[in-house]
C-alpha cells in the first residue's frame, strides 16, 4: 500500500505558481489556480486565458475549476491560487461550496477571500513573495490588460 | 442615419431563451444568456457548457460573457439570462460591473438577483412562465445533472 502524501498549502502554491509563470510566459495575466482532492490529489490546474484565448471568462480559478472535469461535488477539495480572488472566482468557490482556499497573497490585488472566511471557507493566506513579485510585474509592465481582467479601479 | 433600437427587456430575453433551448436541444443544462451593449446591439450570447463541452465552468452568463469578446470596461451594458444567477455568475456581474441584470425567472432556483441589487445592479426580475417551464422540465429530467451544476441541494 503506497499512502499519497497530502500536500501542503506552500506545495499546493507551488503547482499554482508554475501555471502563473506559465500564464507570464505566454504574455497572460499571470494568475494561477489548483484544485486539489480530498486525499491531495491534483485534479487539475490553470492560468488567466484572457490574452492568450480572448476570453475574459477564465481567471486562473475557472481555469483549474474547468481543468478538473465534471465532479458530482467538492467536497474535501482545496482551491489554491496565487492571488486573492476577485468576486468572479470567489462566487464560484462559494456557490460549488469549495471548503479550503489556499491564496497565494493579497497585496497586490484586494480579494474575496475575506469574504469566503466570513462564509465558512476555511482560508490560508501565504503571503508569498514571489507571487506579489510576478503580480506587480504584470501590473507595471501591462497595467491597462490588468485593469481590464478586474473591471477596472479598484 | 439609422437609429438601432433598444430592445425591451422581454425582447433582450428572448435571446437568452433562443439560447437555453439549444442547450435543451443539445442535451444541456437550459440556461441562456446574452450580454447587450449601451445602445442595444448585442455583445453575445450562450448557454450553459456543462453537458456539451464537459466543462463546469461554463454557465449561461459565463458563455455570453465570453462570447462578447474582451472590453475594456461594461459601462451601460445588461446581461440578460433566463434564471437569476447563481453566486459564481453573480460575482462575474459584480467583479466587471455589469450595471443592469435582466432575469427570466427566479422560481425554480433561488439565485443571488436580490445581492446583485443591494450591491448597485439595476435589476429586472420578469417571471417568464417559458422560462420557469424550460428549467423544471430539465429539473424532472435530469435531477442529478441539475444538483451538479449547482454545487448540490440548496
Amino acid at each position: 500500500m503506497t499512502l499519497h502524501p497530502v500536500p501542503t498549502p506552500t506545495e499546493m502554491l507551488a503547482v499554482a505558481l508554475a501555471a502563473a509563470r506559465t500564464g507570464y510566459e505566454e504574455g497572460g495575466v499571470p494568475v494561477g489556480a489548483a484544485l486539489f482532492g480530498p486525499d491531495g490529489e491534483l485534479l487539475g490546474s490553470g492560468q488567466n486565458r484572457r490574452v492568450q484565448d480572448g476570453d475574459p471568462a477564465t481567471h486562473g480559478e475557472t481555469a483549474a475549476f474547468r481543468a478538473a472535469g465534471r465532479r458530482p461535488d467538492y467536497a474535501g477539495t482545496t482551491m489554491v491560487t496565487t492571488l486573492s480572488p476577485c468576486f468572479f472566482c470567489a462566487g464560484l468557490i462559494r456557490q460549488f461550496r469549495i471548503p479550503r482556499l489556499v491564496v497565494g497573497e493579497a497585496r497586490t490585488f484586494g480579494g474575496q477571500h475575506a469574504w469566503l472566511a466570513e462564509h465558512g471557507v476555511e482560508v490560508t493566506l501565504l503571503d508569498d513573495p514571489e507571487c506579489a513579485e510576478l503580480m506587480s510585474r504584470f501590473a507595471k509592465e501591462q497595467p491597462e490588460t490588468w485593469l481590464e481582467d478586474i473591471g477596472g479601479p479598484e
